[in-house]
């Protein structure tokens, strides 16, 4: 089997114009994890269709699964469910099962169920619906791409309805050692020395600089297989111990 | 003159993991709104060369400038440098100035200039460099690329060596209307011919959910043209009032 991969498309000109800070990536990563399905990488995409056309069928042709979030609302700059089907080069309706739903659920808090609120019913033909458990309107899968909304909690109630949908690969476990002290340049050659001894394991470094007096690196060493990973994170409290830091395992990719 | 505009490539494991969110697509975009350079697309790629230089190469023939963050410090996986110089088909080695500047800096704090650290001073071929406030090691120019750290407060700093490098555009100007209450779907359709009728201004509309008590709509008109843009900021509040909200024009983009 190719080990499974994702890509995600992030649809959304508060995005680009930095309005809104993005923790969708982080939101949908961190759900993929546990699946052994990596991200490898990630587009940001402004609210133009022939822009949303062309990322989703680079991405969708490279990974294995791509993820969009962003532009399923009811307003006129949500045409991401409208750039979905021209990139599939497919049709375009309101979703009977999505009107049938949407209507009792306006019918029940007493608002109107406007021709805008009917945009959200606009689904690709041949696309399977994604729950929607937040508010109602749903996300949809249309081969291998997931249509997502924005909102971080409702694209976390969508993923409870994608996970059962994927083929799952290994997963990448990791493990920190914090080394408050050094500089990177401290470490850098030992860390890739290790790199090269250790095939299975991919070993990182990451600096944090918050003050004069607390400052150091984060050593990280992933990896698919436990027993690899074991034996790389005592080596990499070595590597602390070496540059006089007092280095702890901690599970995961801590910061 | 065809207006400027720029995309950003962030470079990095640690980003598409999930394990560190990124700041820097907000902090280069806020930096480049009042030079009238909007971002156009971002791209997030791991530490591969090769995805690297393609994203690049991608990203520097559509838009007047690009932003790569991250993989300029000292280790193994820091290679941003060498995918840059391959990127433009050029050449890299160890600058003379930057050697001699951390050397001096290495020197004073009284630590080792390793061969590690001496990566840090690897240029490509014919590029200029982007001065450093914070830790030194400089970032670099090569044609349209400007190639950052992906530290936060370096990349901040690096900017300030920036701007005076680009040619500047018109400035897009924001007004925020928000109005607690509705729903998207309830102003949807007067947005949508608010946004038919005024062509030079844009328009926006962001939902809130933080609480059944606490939820609403935030409506943003964008436009160069400060006149339009007084007007379109007094038809939001129209807007707002149409559907018992009371809107209150607020400066740029406020969430």
């Amino acid at each position: 089997m190719k080990a499974p991969t994702a890509a995600i498309c992030l649809i959304g000109d508060e995005l680009l114009s930095g309005r809104t800070r993005d923790i969708n990536v982080q939101q949908i990563a961190g759900y993929l994890r546990p699946l052994g399905i990596p991200v490898e990488e990630v587009r940001i995409v402004p609210d133009v269709q022939a822009r949303i056309v062309e990322a989703v069928n680079a991405l969708r042709e490279r990974y294995a699964y791509v993820f969009t979030t962003g532009g399923i609302g009811p307003t006129h700059d949500d045409i991401t469910a409208d750039a979905i089907a021209a990139a599939f080069g497919v049709g375009i309706d309101k979703h009977p099962d999505v009107m049938a739903m949407l209507q009792d659920r306006y019918d029940e808090i007493g608002t109107e169920f406007t021709e805008a609120r009917q945009r959200m019913a606009r689904i690709p033909d041949g696309a399977s619906l994604i729950k929607n458990p937040v508010s109602g309107a749903p996300g949809f899968q249309t081969g291998n791409v997931f249509t997502l909304a924005g909102v971080p909690s409702i694209v976390q109630g969508m993923l409870q309805d994608v996970g059962h949908r994927l083929e799952h690969g290994r997963v990448v476990h990791a493990r920190t050692v914090r080394v408050p002290g050094p500089r990177e340049g401290d470490i850098a050659e030992a860390l890739s020395d290790l790199d090269k001894s250790y095939e299975e394991v991919s070993f990182g470094s990451y600096p944090w600089f918050r003050s004069v007096n607390d400052h150091g690196v984060s050593l990280i060493a992933r990896s698919t297989d436990e027993a690899a990973l074991t034996t790389a994170a005592r080596k990499l409290v070595e590597l602390a111990a070496s540059v006089g830091g007092d280095g702890e395992i901690i599970e995961g990719e801590a910061s």
